[in-house]
């Protein structure tokens, strides 16, 4: 699956998020924390959605790469509490040479209400811990979901 | 303790974080997910430090608020370990009629080097979930840590 | 779905575990503690799968019940890392007038070869916290999966 | 430190355990899942209390040694909520050639009522990951708090 100049049916792409006992707060709304659990999660999905295996993306030996998260933040607009069901919309806010912006968009199933979103930005490092090029096969696949903003 | 008009030593609290198992990524660096467990870690412990019993804060069923966090983000500057200590610092970035930011800065233990830096915020709201001004004790016990930028 | 006297395929739900970011120790191994967390998703996956709705089994106001989780345990054969799937095939060990023991097995997908394996009892409780008989829908639902041993 | 021979005031080390917010169930009770942390926290804070590093013992590359837990159980007497607080006594069970079984008991501070008790158990490896002989400074610091039993 090369993505790279493939038509996709929509710039996202959407996971079911199932809301964990543990996941919440003491009074049962999901936990702003898990929030970025669950876009991570988003990260892991979209990565194996395009081909790309997660764990051999986040640190590759073979290719000399890492791609840790530099920066995060989210904005969380409505209580979610445990038994409910969200969705998770992931697309690509940004791609530069060496970093790439997630967007993230939490709804309830079948609306467009959003109820959280956020974005994750990740930078590819070499052994050294220093910046390098995005893998290009990287580049190929999530280029397609690049949506021009929102 | 009322913390309204007393001096204080410096405009943070400062905590010391245990880094633990189960907060690394598989790479036995530190999850970024961690860190926002950590920056709640720091509110508890400044709320405690100023006199507020966290519990009591988050929700508080006798005096009808709750003090949800509305917003996070945060950025990671330096990759940390599992077995490294780290301190962070919580202040007060800004505070409004019903909105309260904490602002958060990681560093390794005597050094004033940043590894980590984000920022939450709360709203207060009443049983309806609709917000409502601060609850004063609240306010008083803060204020004092207002720093005007950083 | 009552499930009562139903005959059912396999004395076990089996669902697949995805190991997440974050669920490993500092060396990329699934870390003890998550297998617990799974062992909790096996049970809410395993209610589902009987019809009845997680949430509204582990609290119930109206029907006046509970289910806490009372014992715990796990033993752990072979070192999962960041990268493999498992599956989760969780059954009832044995089932009282007041509480349930579910069991838990880890396996490669496709294999036989268990590489963890648990159990969880939950008893039920009124809104006293005294126990009290488990509610009948809950008994009729797990009835088939109860397994003579293993 | 030794601890070979010395003499030990109490036969475990006690800490505190702060309850976190996101270590509870839906309805503010501490989640099972959160005591298995606890006790693994409780195992970091005793080698750190008999002089023994945790991340140097957990791996140790240059010592060609490993201690994963194979094995955890624990039992859970009282429901606590966000806002008490425990404290966790962590003594010795038992040690073996190749194996150690830490004991853990969960108590309100300054009671002997124990709320939550539990075991987990590690075992010395090598970098084949085959058992081999628990390293001789982990035998000697850990010998004094050997309990006969509980």
């Amino acid at each position: 699956m090369t993505g790279s100049s493939a038509a996709i049916d929509k710039p996202f792409v959407e996971i079911p998020i199932s809301i964990r006992f543990g996941d919440t707060d003491p009074y049962g709304v999901v936990y702003f924390v898990s929030y970025f659990r669950y876009c991570h999660h988003g990260i892991e999905e979209f990565l194996r959605h395009v081909g790309l295996p997660p764990a051999a993306m986040f640190r590759n030996q073979d290719e000399k790469f890492g791609l840790p998260i530099v920066g995060a933040s989210a904005d969380f607009r409505r209580p979610i509490k445990y038994g409910e069901d969200i969705v998770l919309r992931v697309s690509i806010l940004k791609m530069g040479q060496k970093s790439l912006t997630f967007g993230f968009r939490f709804h309830r199933p079948g609306s467009e209400d959003i109820v959280g979103e956020g974005q994750a930005t990740m930078v590819a490092i070499g052994p050294d811990w220093l910046s390098r090029p995005l893998p290009e096969r990287l580049q190929a696949a999530v280029g397609p979901f690049l949506t021009p903003s929102a």
